[in-house]
């Protein structure tokens, strides 16, 4: 069976790589899994045949044959979980690496999400300007904490996991902000990720992806 | 050995059970494992000894001997994962119980907590009664996707399950400010939530918590 997923048509950060498929395009990578890409548009996306993959209408989806998953999570947690080399065989270990993929979607992701909900959605408000810094101190305030736990190690919990995966994507996410690069140690845990072959090989097909020319039909 | 959960010394919404120690009650009470509570104040929320346990500062915690987790997620995902009660047995179920958590945390619980931010962080603020319209549209936005998804089912897919657990437990933040109540089928959705026996003891747990008189020392 092939294993396809959801991407956007075209990026709206124009490859990038901030798109929520690039992070499942990195796991899928990681365990060597080869995938097939299916495009959809802004329109499809909130159409019935799409949004019975996904009740939200966004990207990306999982199919593997009878199974359709949505939610980035739920889709690199079960990549883990069916294939070796997301995820530590000890019991604790494992649980404390599936707590780091949480922390980054419950708690690391939403306040940097906030900062392009409010420049997309609120940038034309008049309080869009003064309402920027106290957004961003929350962005700061939990990087800090993060940054303070991660110290000088290489990755959150001994070796790389898919909590380190999901952690590095959800970090990106605060680069374009300058915020990341005020902090060094999370900017150099970053930049490992990204210096992975894996990852390397997903922003490269996720970039081929959003700047192929569009297929005459 | 024994469970021992954190939570809030008096949890800021007086016993309304809407901090995250008690969706963690409930998953404990569902599989039948007791457990301790360990409160927490504000002030030594953010000292060393709590955040070496959870490096964000805040509650609630899972200690059983040697394993230390946070995030309400992970912790009611590894309580699922060890006791029989939470996730399906077969595969394709399971995978998709693991979904429904991860949208939960990570698509509708987000734009929820946004209003209590509007409410406390920025209730003081000149654009705060103008910009409170526009949190609450992106909530009903999220809950008008997931009340078509659920559709006249009692549960997300087929029996009850963490899944399930997770997003009962996030619509109820989006209760006080009365738009659950907008939402008839989700609304009847929470309420089979609440009427579940292990709620109910989890409930009355948490609320005698937050109620008891404080101990004299």
């Amino acid at each position: 069976m092939t294993i396809t997923i959801t991407a956007f048509e075209r990026s709206p950060d124009g490859g990038m790589g901030l798109a929520r498929d690039t992070r499942v395009r990195w796991a899928l990578e990681e365990v060597g899994q080869p995938y097939e890409v299916r495009p959809v548009s802004f329109t499809a996306m909130k159409a019935p045949a799409h949004l019975a993959l996904h009740p939200f209408g966004q990207i990306p989806t999982y199919e593997d044959g009878d199974l359709v998953l949505f939610e980035s999570g739920a889709i690199i947690f079960h990549i883990a979980s069916q294939f070796a080399g997301l995820l530590p065989t000890d019991a604790n270990a494992r649980a404390r690496a599936i707590t780091w993929m949480f922390a980054a979607l419950n708690t690391v992701e939403p306040p940097i999400l906030e900062i392009a909900i409010a420049k997309f959605q609120e940038g034309d408000k008049p309080w869009s300007k003064e309402r920027m810094p106290l957004i961003a101190e929350r962005v700061r305030n939990r990087l800090a904490q993060l940054s303070a736990r991660l110290g000088d190690d290489d990755w959150l919990d001994g070796e790389f996991s898919a909590g380190d995966l999901m952690m590095v994507s959800v970090l990106l996410r605060s680069r374009p902000s300058g915020i990341l690069n005020d902090f060094p140690r999370l900017a150099a845990y970053v930049a490992r990720g990204e210096a992975r072959p894996a990852y390397q090989r997903a922003f490269a097909a996720q970039l081929a992806f959003n700047t192929a020319p569009p297929l005459a039909n």
